[in-house]
């Protein structure tokens, strides 16, 4: 998969050269199913559309959703393996100018794991119905965390570049 | 490294057998320095201490930190090593009951990747001075991102198994 050839790379951009070996494996644990197949279908973000998603969970695994039902939101991980890994400064699309891959949500990032906190609407089975994602069908589930108020809520945080572009 | 061992297994738990090979490989980008330096030093949860603890980045991507200087609060990925991952019930141990491991934020799962919401201190070259993790000392980095509160702060989350237990 020549991945940077589908994401192109953009004036202002930087790259790096990656370690030669990761140093530790993940083992995809389910996928995500939603509406979009191609990635100029995807929402912009994870607030920019009301679809419900289907999250399947390796049945292996079942066992381990004992209790989610209780949970009104999550933390999904998954991994963006469509994306480049090498990109330091990106410039998006929609913003022009380059910023430093931590200071952005981009999939294209050292570890492709990209964090939506998502409403889930039931769990049948080893699927859960959620609403929240932005990402394409298929794409790999890592991990199914709850979403605590208390610890991952901070509603005065600023993204302060952002902010100022908007 | 026997993981389990240390973790133990309680009355209740229940283990899965894992696939034989990894799916994708994570690279460590940097190291988390805490003042913690044993499991059971360690705060309960990330709101447990107001310890300012450091972030170092491999200078490797330290072009990536462009822009994050201008956020007040940061995700933070990384990765339990110390855990063991083969766990789908878990026993916490100021619980007392099974739950399912993706109703809990136990870094035993099977894929140990923490997600802690910090505060953002300041930036100096490739670390980060922040508040809000509850890791032990050396533990391997493997993402920041920006936090942003329209897509990630839901203030009316609620976990019912844990707030039943409270």
């Amino acid at each position: 998969m020549n991945a940077s050839k589908e994401f192109g790379m953009r004036e202002g951009e930087r790259a790096v050269e990656l370690p030669a070996t990761p140093d530790a494996g993940v083992y995809f644990i389910g996928r995500i199913q939603t509406p979009w197949k191609n990635r100029k279908d995807c929402p912009k973000n994870a607030r920019g559309s009301d679809a419900v998603c289907t999250v399947e969970l390796d049945p292996r695994y079942q066992d381990g959703l004992k209790d989610v039902e209780t949970c009104s939101h999550l933390v999904l991980l998954y991994w963006m393996d469509k994306a480049p890994r090498h990109l330091v400064l990106q410039v998006p699309g929609h913003l022009g100018a380059p910023h430093g891959t931590f200071a952005l949500r981009s999939p294209a990032r050292p570890n492709p794991i990209a964090m939506s906190v998502v409403k889930l609407l039931g769990v049948a089975g080893n699927k859960l119905s959620v609403i929240g994602l932005d990402c394409l069908d298929g794409t790999p589930l890592i991990d199914i965390k709850p979403y605590f108020a208390s610890t991952d809520c901070v509603p005065d945080a600023v993204v302060g570049w952002h902010r100022r572009k908007s």
